[in-house]
């Protein structure tokens, strides 16, 4: 029973180790897809979209079994409900990356991003793959000691975010509404996915310390 | 053990319709202090929002202690994990409140919704509070007939939605970029409440009925 629970729980980690590594790098596409007006790019980004709800769904499926067949408690029990919230948070950093996609898609062949902006966003776009990628760690090792950089890495997004502001609100700004609206939205975009990995990474990390990270 | 079943599930079951109505208020809050430019009603939306976070962790604690009392197994186990997926839709309903709330603070005394957008934002709004009021009878009466209702609230709320883009990018706009980044973010809040409402009663309704309802 126990080593049963143990080969399943072992699964449920390879399942949500790949989620992490998929949405990062569907983060990474995105990416490169809005900064470069790269249309393959962002395609691939939607092609390969439906595979990060498949993995929700075996998460959701593993872990139901799970919880049927050998009824855990205590932290057995944290462990795999913790799991399904990790999941949920990662489905939707990959919903955040295929949105990024799309408005690169919806500009080409032009950019969708000004040039006033295209150094903050790929300073964002730098720190939002780099925070999946630490995620993905501590998701995959069991790194505790990434979730005070992710705390830090979100910090220093959010102040690129404010930048973006500033730059778009300025009065030289000449690029009107549409652009900036685009802007708003993209940097809502990196800006939630930053906050899902940092939610991530702060559950798996709760299940190896037993402490909430500091907010 | 099965009446304790019983007893602790009818408790989850209050907390789940205590958040669902709660969740609906504070948008209803929000929406007069976005469109009156009502300090008190948007106040109150922040002064009340802790609520929604306790009866979160409530519904969490519950459903633990229902998993590892009582494990559960079979249509069971199904209630009580889906219990918890709709108190985490309706705590994200509750935080894009706020934010709304915040939006209309930011600009108090002025308002946040430049007048060629009060009518949409006005009917954006009550249709979010009439879904957020669905939902709530959908979870306190399991009536799988709002299922069906909820979609189309959702389709009438997305053409509202992209009224709203046709407004803002036409010639005559003469707000400038932040007041049309104020829309695309507020539009974007009612948008992705709405989507939370209609998949949280999509999750109850799939526990009455068995079947997943219609995309």
């Amino acid at each position: 029973m126990r080593d049963e629970y143990r080969v399943q729980l072992a699964v449920v980690g390879e399942l949500l180790s790949a989620m992490a590594e998929h949405v990062g790098q569907a983060m990474r596409e995105a990416s490169r897809g809005l900064l470069s007006a790269d249309r393959a790019a962002a395609d691939g980004v939607l092609a390969d979209h439906a595979e990060v709800g498949a993995l929700r769904s075996q998460v959701e499926e593993r872990t139901y079994e799970v919880l049927a067949l050998q009824a855990p408690v205590a932290s057995d029990l944290r462990v795999v409900l913790t799991a399904q919230h990790v999941a949920a948070d990662m489905e939707r950093m990959g919903n955040l990356a295929r949105h990024v996609a799309r408005a690169a898609l919806r500009r080409y062949p032009e950019n969708a991003v000004v040039p006033e902006l295209t150094e903050v966003f790929a300073q964002m776009s730098d720190i939002a793959v780099r925070m999946a990628d630490k995620m993905h760690t501590v998701v995959a090792e069991r790194d505790a000691t990434r979730a005070a950089e992710l705390d830090r890495d979100d910090d220093e997004l959010d102040a690129l975010h404010r930048r973006m502001f500033a730059i778009m609100f300025a009065p030289d700004w000449t690029h009107g509404a549409e652009a900036a609206v685009d802007a708003a939205l993209l940097g809502r975009y990196y800006e939630r996915y930053a906050d899902h990995a940092v939610n991530a990474a702060a559950q798996v990390i709760y299940l190896v310390t037993g402490e909430v990270a500091a907010p």
